[in-house]
């Protein structure tokens, strides 16, 4: 009831029962064609059991319940595959490989059938907060740290920094090269005899896998690479995802969703649900890869728990990121910005948030320290009489005797103080386009 | 099909799908029989929509595709719930209710359901030490620090002290309390008018929940409190089953499960496939606590994204901790124990882990610095010699000079050497057995 | 640099090297004491031992640099220790104990001494929410949920919610009861013959510790439990923190912290430094706890790097809970509550918060879906028109056929739709009481 | 007192306290010197700052007791350093910077500088490992699964595995690019006009940091990037340490540490202290990489809270991983190995580890199925007499109808039954040379 709040159709059909059932079978349909190929296994057994390598003809749950009494499911799964091929080929089912390699080569093909689309959501994300950052190049907007109005920025530059990130998270993601693991029981591959690595590189080949150096059975770098890269494209989106749900709070009101949550007890309320979700699973995110991190110390030639512990946490993993990345593109497609509130909040303390860009003016003809108590003093009284920062320099003689009414109008717009806002925009789109390009 | 391995048939079902779902109509069904007893509601409403509060009747895949749209199920099952009862019952629906009070009282219900059962297991490994402690109170082993040989303790000692950690196990559980939460959008219960209280206390009866103080919606300490009793359990049970894995070593082979896996192609294999999948269990606890932990700081009336972010964490949590607790359970009550083996281990060196016994003995008369250095100088003949630390010392004319035969013979005796075994083991079961009487 | 911002003088003393290591002396003079005291240490000895158990003349830096060599400091120590005292007193120093006896008993003061002003914070933060509860029992806030307005509560209510987290917080610190270990290298405390049991009970008497059922050595329950405590304390702290950061947002106001931080350059920033601080401690704690956790697993009677990884965590969950806590005293001791702005900020939607309410009057007269249909309407036309849903239910005839003005002016007014609000108050501070007495 | 088991001499100078305050006070000279350039502060002013920017000259506990005030220590250091400097260059000093620039920007060099002997000690580390691999590449062992004996491999296969790991290590410790960070409060540069991005690429031009696209004040990728590169090659680490803890087994005895830890008490101890302390570095990192990943969702342009959680555990995540480095150099440059303990415990079975084999061997003539059998029978039979599963083949007739007695011979040697083992340890060594050469 709550998969659909946090994972996509897709990733939670392609990291399902079927879907790891089904890589399994890959693997050992990979593995007999592989044989085959070295001469070590007839052809016919590989086709035959290629031919029975499909999900649909076993029975997961009968599998699944099998599998504790050994800790794993492949020896009840090769079982039923041996009981379903022909006589002749049953004893070319499963020939040198181990219960990890089967199940390690099919975790690596449900990372790839994820991550494509995990990967594609983020580039369309990515495009869209280009496309933000050019249309809102000049809609200037309150900085805010601490959760305190600072300086004035534009919505321009802060669609450039979620560009940016998101281009660091495609990054690290397509960093990740799943690959095959076989290596058998001891990771020698000793019942292969001489054809060990041929068999090995055949395997990859079929699956369209990675070849690696050797089993990689207790080097769990491959999926602590993984989890670090999920880990880091997750906090990407939980971020944008906080500034809108900041941004689209009542009493700010800068950034609605396409479609927020409604309520109808509270007609008001517009919540910001996909924000919401995506905090929700990345918040869940780290604990997951501080699991994968902590069963990577993996005893001998295969762990007593540590890699029976990935299995479920590395699916959710990928349910997550997937959830999140879409929710991330649909959260960016629809986002709705308004310029207006935008543009009355900066104005909400009176123009002191400008109050740096006024002593900064000052200091040449006053001095710095001058310049700064002034400007300190009209804060102060701008503050108490509720009026503008500019209304009190306007009014204030020592400033007039050193900046014309210009000047103070300039000192005290926003849109005057943006620094290299344009400047950072132009390079995140180049850099964006270079990452397009690669 | 990993699920079967990680957790109890019992407890899949009590945390699944349909589980949660009737939790939430239990909480509705309660919730409009308390107002129909607070006059607020008419009997035959209340009636009405309880015959409807069954899960069966509806479709949990639906109300989890329309969830996201308001980052909620429960907007969707209230419609279809009030779709389904009677007009004039309509308005009685999930009155003064929000969406957190249903799923939070959902999630206490699972909480009692699932526990129970944990405890028992627990209970009945408790139970099962209590017995080992009692009947190997003699049966005496070598203790190891930092994986080697250390002195020598018992097996019953050894059971004894996993009694007790139990017995924490269990008393940290049970402190659990789970509570009603309900408090309506702004935990005022304002649409109630004066029947607020009532009302609440009415709901916590029904259901056989404890009734707050106030309502906890953004308080998460309830669910940081079940949290933390289920990692400090599982912490328990992690230990247990390190234990057992490393006992069982071929090299070791003081232990043997039960019902170890097998391998066709590795006979000699008695893969201590319950304790692996215990490990296993158990290593995600951490993550998921520091998930829930992480989560506690849920802003103003209702978190954007904490609160939603531990539904599914703590479902995971509550299956590992059964499925943990229930292998413990059947991993103690099939514990073969082969004190063969752990006389031979205790041989191993020669009798070198008695040297202290050796050197405490001979200190009276010699002097603590000239006790140890000769010890030290035997212990080194010992090893070179390949031969018995006892042998060393009889033959030693410095130890003549003090020690009788029998004496050196009572040295190097380890059942001589054990100390407070006895009396803790005492303690132990007294203190279990004073738990079991609370 | 880091420290004074994340914990207190107090506790960086109380943890510090100095701390340490005085802990692990008055373990070892309490430890000849006890054995004096059964008779198998002479009393002379053991005075002399006490008299050098003092921290000021051992080298802590010294014996941090000798402690790699065998990963505990202990030996080290041992060996200053025995040398420090007189030729006779030598043989009496450490007798039986083991390294793990010394650091675990140590840990444990340590834990006592800073637990301590840990819960007096608390109590003080508690007492002033109380106070505060009272005190804004009749200030109405708007509740908000998803970071959006919802419906009217009290200041005093939110308040009372706080103290009940406190009061949980300060109930879980409480039930951590420090307990001496003493065990020996076995667990067996084989060397002290049959005075073992005394031994312990005089060591736990003279530290005033605890004397646990047996030594818990590799059963780390009493950590985890501590860990669980100190994690749910702190969720609790940060929820305070978050809400505070949030209230004092430039745009809501309604809260300022006593002495915000402060900028020469943003004169109009109230940062809300204190709140920060908390939460950037309290977001480190669920981490340690997992990592204090995932240690729990702790082979045979000493583990193999668990129990070393402990030593740090544990002394920084000490030195964060701390810090935590004095801060969040501090914050609400010092909080400024702005009750003009909260009154604004109710009013920011034109009273469409309070529809829910306005539609429940309807529905007497005229059912419910017609009321609320209708309601829904006047709400879209307060928005289009920028007025208020107050004036708008005044203007409606449909309305006013069944409601007079006074009807209307009450059923949009907030004050006037608290519900249990009050009573959740009483109750919170009858709790809280109770457990003062307690 | 702990700190020197857990870290470097290196690596604790390089993230203390003076290290801290010079990175920052680097980051001041950087800025003064990069602003002489671009012409906006005066050269000599640049020169005063830069000559005033030195550790020793400051006070960092004053400046640590100033910093809670603010929850930064910038806003202090830059006061005393203005105060140091001469009046006419305290206007230049920390012109448009904003702490966050001063604190990221420095912990980026303090990152650099403790990465690199980190990198510098793994690559000893995997030289060493590729010196073994090919030293005991006939060295014979048994591999074991779920710390069961398996199959028979070799030690030098086992140090290629560490040795690829170790590579993937390194590389993603190499692929972590320190940039600077410099924004000013709201990430425009503002008070720089037109100079900010020039100003910026001085200033990592001067520090020898990256230029990034756009100052990365709320996006934490680089420190994601960071926390998963040591993530991960500390879980690489923690597991060569957890074989060698379970290698130098009293009772499996194949490897020793170069200066194993002992005890005066208990003479035979050889603790892997190393190892241990290893172990004891490494389990605490996935708690600070989850701590890291949780902090990365910061808002708006300064994160309240989440940004200064990052401060101490960035530490100390540096100080642990470099810990680990060194004593897993240390320790493989020490190891010792026991050729002769291998071979011991490859025979504990009596050839039972070599049965897959046997029926291998037997298939071809009897079938797969008889073979098995037959085999699976002189198992038990083996077990029983307590003999060896060769004498058992040699005894047997249906065998020696089919195979010679050499054959039999061949079949149960495990030294003929390590398949691809050997090349295996060629393409690691391959691989590596390959790194060694990038």
């Amino acid at each position: 009831m709550f998969g659909p709040m946090f994972s996509t159709p897709e990733a939670t059909e392609r990291t399902g029962e079927t879907a790891w059932l089904q890589a399994m079978l890959d693997f050992e349909a990979a593995l007999a064609a592989a044989q085959a190929k070295a001469g070590i296994v007839p052809a016919e057994a590989a086709e035959d059991i290629a031919a029975h390598c499909r999900a649909e003809l076993f029975d997961a749950a009968s599998i699944g319940e099998r599998a504790a009494a050994s800790a794993t499911p492949v020896i009840a799964l090769v079982k039923d595959l041996t009981a379903a091929v022909s006589p002749a080929s049953r004893p070319h089912v499963h020939r040198g490989a181990t219960s990890q390699d089967v199940i390690d080569t099919a975790a690596m093909l449900l990372v790839r059938d994820v991550l494509e689309p995990v990967v594609e959501d983020l580039l369309a994300a990515a495009r869209r907060c280009a496309q933000l950052a050019e249309e809102h190049r000049g809609t200037v907007l309150i900085a805010r740290s601490l959760l305190q109005q600072a300086l004035p920025t534009t919505f321009g530059l802060r669609c450039a920094g979620w560009l940016t990130a998101l281009d660091e998270a495609i990054t690290g993601l397509r960093r990740v090269r799943p690959a095959v693991q076989f290596g058998g029981a001891a990771g020698t591959l000793a019942s292969l005899g001489a054809s060990g690595t041929e068999v090995l590189g055949g395997v990859a080949e079929r699956l369209g896998l990675a070849e690696p150096v050797l089993p990689w059975h207790t080097d769990r770098s491959r999926i602590a690479e993984l989890a670090g890269a999920i880990g880091a494209a997750c906090g990407v989106l939980g971020k944008i995802a906080l500034d809108v749900e900041l941004h689209a709070q009542t009493e700010v009101g800068e950034l609605t969703e396409g479609r927020p949550g409604g309520s109808s007890a509270m007609p008001h309320k517009q919540n910001p649900a996909t924000s919401v979700l995506i905090t929700a699973a990345t918040q869940r995110v780290p604990g997951l890869v501080a699991t994968l991190l902590s069963a990577m110390p993996q005893s001998y030639e295969r762990a007593a728990g540590a890699w029976q512990s990935e299995w479920e946490p590395l699916t959710e993993l990928l349910r997550l990121a997937a959830g999140a990345a879409r929710r991330t593109r649909e959260l960016l497609e629809g986002l709705r910005v308004h310029p207006d509130r935008m543009a009355a909040n900066l104005d909400l303390t009176g123009g002191l948030v400008l109050a740096e860009n006024a002593a900064g003016r000052l200091m040449g003809a006053l001095g710095r320290t001058e310049a700064q108590e002034l400007v300190a003093e009209l804060c102060r009284r701008t503050v108490e009489d509720g009026g503008t920062l500019r209304a009190a320099l306007l009014a204030e003689p020592r400033v007039r005797q050193v900046l014309s009414a210009d000047d103070v109008i300039a000192a005290t717009s926003a849109a005057d103080y943006l620094g290299s806002a344009s400047a950072f925009i132009d390079r995140a789109l180049a850099a964006h386009t270079g990452m397009e390009e690669r």
